[in-house]
């Protein structure tokens, strides 16, 4: 069998609702000045590091889109193929979708709050379709049906993931491409919960940096040859799971 | 049969080297804050018309990449799926790549420069690999082996063209797509002259301006409904055509 190619992930950087606080999930906010920068040094980092992407994946998001095409850009790769899906957005936040983060803390309590944030199986209440948050209508999940989420949590996310981890990235791996994923958060976490091998308790603990990729090299089963992957940057990396654990605070 | 999509061409804004009034051809320079802003109100004139593209086309090279970026996140359709091809690429300029078109004009003469820009048939002197501006050793087109040229005069590109229309794009357009290639002057010329018939000497007259959506509407056999397409703001196409024709003056 070929050597596996590597897998890269890539977390979007700051955006602009990052900036106020603001749950987003799936609501489609750019990135801000900030995390422009930061997907700018994400794609000097793969150029340094020679790890030169052959594919991207996207979410349909702008943010992970823009990061993409910002890092890219950068590595001088901004030609390389392309593939969007839905299975690679963040995970839906239901009716907290436009909520302030602190506020949220605030009203709800500390237990509820982290309970929505960080419990693999607990999703926040559904969004209300004509909340003006939701994404009723949109044009880019016209085609979903059912399979729309109006809440999710985490299991739900590595849920909806994996078939499109089975079906488009995996090829991309075997056929021995240097694949990254711009993403989020939480769909990263999820698919690192699944590569790990993480259990549902402990992925809570697990916080991913913006803008830092973060590189697998995998074994011909599809198990990280180094458990947790390497970031490019592991100072900047360790620094920036910090802040973002704090967040909300 | 169902009936086909619509085809908006899209020709990316000013860069750097055409501010400096250099040949550019495969040379991967970017756009120019001029040529970004064009490739903005190129997006905004699609989503003023509701004009939404469904799927987009670029070439290999940066600046059409950025215009279709671009012009997508500002129609806010930036989560359409990609293709990329170099058979979208501009002309390539040959030995002519990174020259001044005004000392060109001056060196050759008003004849020979013609001939080389505007000809049908006549390439300019092949590049030589070991200039500064050849392409040889770009990773992008290592797979292309003696496709790669060297040098192409405009009858060069409506060869490498066509099967990538036929076999990638005209399938979009029989799916009932509203299909969005973000190219280049003499690929765009190259396709106008196909959809229209355009003879090997009238082409010479045709210039396409930057930035200005041009619509075709194509009926079953893929002929214009209405010759030369519309573009989304006729006004400021006649007059950027115009401009265009006097480059090199």
């Amino acid at each position: 069998m070929a050597e596996l190619g590597t897998l890269v992930l890539l977390r979007h950087g700051q955006s602009t609702w990052n900036a106020e606080n603001l749950f987003t999930g799936w609501v489609d906010v750019p990135l801000s000045e900030l995390g422009e920068g930061e997907a700018r040094q994400g794609g000097r980092l793969l150029a340094d590091a020679g790890l030169l992407p052959d594919v991207v994946h996207t979410s349909l998001l702008r943010r992970a889109i823009s990061t993409a095409n910002i890092a890219l850009d950068a590595a001088d790769r901004h030609w390389i193929p392309v593939k969007r899906d839905w299975r690679l957005n963040e995970r839906h936040y239901g009716a907290l979708q436009g909520k302030n983060k602190k506020q949220t803390l605030d009203e709800f309590g500390e237990e509820q709050f982290m309970l929505w944030r960080r419990s693999y199986d607990t999703p926040p209440p559904a969004i209300d379709p004509k909340d003006e948050w939701s994404q009723a209508g949109d044009a880019r999940y016209a085609n979903l049906g059912d399979d729309a989420p109006l809440t999710e949590c985490l299991k739900d996310v590595v849920e909806r993931l994996l078939p499109y981890w089975e079906s488009a990235i995996v090829p991309d791996l075997r056929a021995g491409k240097t694949v990254l994923i711009a993403a989020h958060g939480n769909s990263l976490r999820a698919l690192v919960k699944h590569l790990d091998g993480i259990s549902d308790a402990d992925i809570a603990g697990l916080n991913i940096p913006t803008g830092i990729p973060l590189r697998y090299d995998l074994t011909d089963d599809l198990k990280p040859v180094k458990p947790g992957g390497e970031y490019l940057d592991p100072e900047a990396a360790k620094e920036a799971a910090a802040a973002v654990a704090n967040q909300g605070r």
